[in-house]
């Protein structure tokens, strides 16, 4: 590893001898997984993982359950089924509330009531959610991509205009209802709008009689001067290109000033929607500004070079939750190799520590690149050395998952129902489930 | 066909020579789609398909989406999807509200307003739901099994009951937490029993370290005097065996009085429980009565031997919203076969008058016998002439459930990612969803 860099612990270190040390991971997501997978099994550990939720989300292809490509249960898995093997490590659904530094107790909520826990050394990888600029009440309106429940409640609006589209006989609501914006130009953006503009012209278009789905207005809008600012100017380009190839209209320079029930505002325009998506702005969990540490403006906790809380070498913050640095000095960005390699580090320094060692490495992170896909058979690619586009960029994104997927399911034969359901997209998961169970709940809508 | 009768025409025939005929189908289970499809691209009818809901839905699999072993995507396709070949089919997402058998002409409510459609025929086949014998204040506390949004509600209940149970320091809360109370004791209740009792003694034994799931208590409450009644008195008998051999309690003549968020009353018995689950009841959709025509005490309509409604021949009531009698003058049960039947026997009325038919042929039910699993490699199956148990039922309830399976799905490939996923029980369905998609609304629950 290139310019491995040590600093000195702030605190006495653990001896090698010590009976057993209580490692609490707070999030069952790429970060708190690896950490977890890595001290399965090590001998003086014992690790509680918490997480609100029961399952690890793959979330780098929730947009295919939103856009009914996929079902939940194919990219998702529960957390406890994933660590069963792992005899020292416990999995409890609780979710974290406080953590008392000093004292180096967690505090926990569940329907039960309040808990605390002690620990020796804590990881905090609570990921980040999505924010709203201070307009929270636009979420109502415009549900953004971060979990299950929103990604069933996208794909219910989407697949809920169509119906409804099929059966409006005014032509501005039906025009309304066939308009679709997603506001934000980043991967998630593009994916989403992506996917609509594909059903819209391939799945849907032989299903209705009244409508023509092919005909639907799919709008992505950036508030930056491009697309995909993360990405080389070149495959914003050629994104920009396939997006429209697809039937999506790209807008940038175009800061939304207002989302309602019925559409979005751009400065002096007006875009009337029945449906928008947010995939605008991130902002890390709340719990990393609970800590009093100094954080960025996305709520992220500034950490040091070995991923910890200046003056807390037991406390990690991991993943989207932390604001590290990169060799250069520039923030790592959001990604689940950045919180897998993490999640790893982390949990290698408190291997070492067992082992005696008394100096921290300093993270690095290997950038193998990014990547987005545009619909199903296109995707942009940025290795770093190389930037490609086209199939042969979708090609190497769905060898990309699937090598992940197999890791993450562990089963050949999960990655090869999943390519098939990826493959046949738009045969089975199109499903409008109501969000109220009770006995005439389920009212079209 | 055996016996074949006939009756008279209240009404005008139609001339086969006429224009077009206009069938308005409601419900899209297993009747409606079976006369959808059963009039796809016949000459002279147009038909219009009316349902709430976008989906058509494999019941008879229902409890294993409640049960976490199939997710909804693998038992529930979008019907405009299962009739996108059928040109002369429109499908409209609408919710029939009532119907002026004068006018001919059915009422619709749709989230735009109400609606009014004329018909010439019309074919009523709009299910039933689950009742509560007028406790509709149980439902809250014990949901039924009749949707998707039921079956993950059911779902999310079960999973979060271990999950807390697994948190909970109190051994009486505890307790109560691992206890599963199944009211009513017919094809549903045991089957729901059954892969409740399977799933705590296989599939979650090896991932808790607080619990012991294979502990969790499973009881099954039935009024009458034994399980099954629709079955042979022996496979019952047998039922109860297996269903004990699954840790399951069957507690017979048992009346539930009361049922509360925290348990259940029997009499003046008591069982504290934290979930609890309606098979006990069901009661046809409300339209039937709004009819004015005469029903059954479950809210079914008595139809007259062709199916349709006394004095009204162009209305036919189908499926478990039907009261009709088999040979011997019994109510027929409300099955899929016996719905899938009708719906073509209607169809082919339909296509008779075409060809310019005066006469009404008699619906008889061509009876293949009923079945129930009890787990995942046991049931019961009785054929009329054959009744047995155990294994070999259980492989051919899965030949015949796979064989409805591949003309519902039209392919085999999802038949055979079925069966996988049916095999690999539980490895990844068993996800809780939240009900609440906002942000900060997926407590622990």
């Amino acid at each position: 590893m290139p310019g491995r860099a040590t600093r000195p612990l702030s605190s006495a270190p653990v001896a090698a001898t010590e009976a057993r040390k209580r490692v609490l991971i707070v999030g069952g997501g790429f970060a708190g997984l690896a950490a977890a997978r890595e001290l399965a099994d090590v001998r003086g550990v014992e690790v509680v993982l918490f997480d609100r939720r029961n399952h690890h989300l793959f979330q780098p292809l929730l947009y295919q359950v939103a856009m009914a490509g996929l079902s939940p249960a194919e990219i998702a898995a529960p957390i406890r089924g994933l660590l069963r093997g792992a005899k020292n490590v416990e999995v409890r659904q609780e979710e974290a509330i406080g953590v008392d530094l000093e004292g180096r107790r967690l505090r926990t909520r569940t329907r039960q009531g309040e808990h605390e826990h002690a620990y020796d050394t804590l990881l905090l990888a609570c990921g980040a959610g999505h924010a709203y600029f201070g307009h929270d009440e636009w979420e109502e309106h415009a549900p953004g991509l971060k979990t299950l429940a929103q990604a069933t409640e996208i794909r219910r609006r989407v697949l809920s205009a169509y119906e409804r589209a099929e059966i409006e006989t005014d032509p501005a609501r039906q025009r309304a209802l066939l308009t679709f914006v997603v506001v934000g130009g980043g991967p998630t953006g593009v994916e989403l709008a992506g996917a609509l503009g594909e059903m819209s012209r391939f799945t849907l278009a032989r299903d209705f009689r009244n409508i023509d789905p092919a005909l639907a207005r799919v709008i992505l809008i950036e508030a930056g001067p491009r697309i995909l600012p993360s990405f080389p100017e070149k495959l914003a380009r050629r994104a920009t290109r396939d997006l429209e190839s697809l039937g999506v209209q790209v807008w940038t320079a175009s800061p939304v000033t207002d989302v309602d029930a019925s559409g979005v505002q751009v400065g002096r325009e007006r875009i009337e929607a029945a449906t928008t998506l947010w995939a605008a702005g991130v902002e890390a969990a709340p719990l990393g500004r609970l800590l009093g540490a100094e954080t960025d403006r996305l709520g992220r906790v500034r950490v040091g070079p070995d991923l910890t809380l200046p003056g807390h070498p037991e406390v990690f913050v991991l993943g989207d939750q932390a604001h590290s640095l990169d060799a250069e000095g520039r923030p790592l960005p959001g990604l689940a190799p950045v919180a897998m390699q993490q999640g790893r580090f982390a949990a290698r320094a408190i291997r070492r520590e067992l082992r005696g060692a008394v100096e921290r490495e300093t993270f690095f992170y290997r950038d193998r690149g990014q990547m987005a896909t545009i619909g199903r058979s296109r995707a942009i690619c940025d290795t770093g050395r190389l930037a490609f586009g086209g199939f042969a960029a979708w090609a190497f994104w769905l060898l990309v998952h699937i090598y992940f997927l197999v890791g993450f399911k562990n089963r050949l034969f999960v990655v090869i129902q999943w390519a098939w359901a990826y493959l046949a997209y738009g045969r089975g998961a199109r499903l409008i489930v109501s969000r109220d169970w009770r006995r005439g709940g389920e009212l079209p809508d």
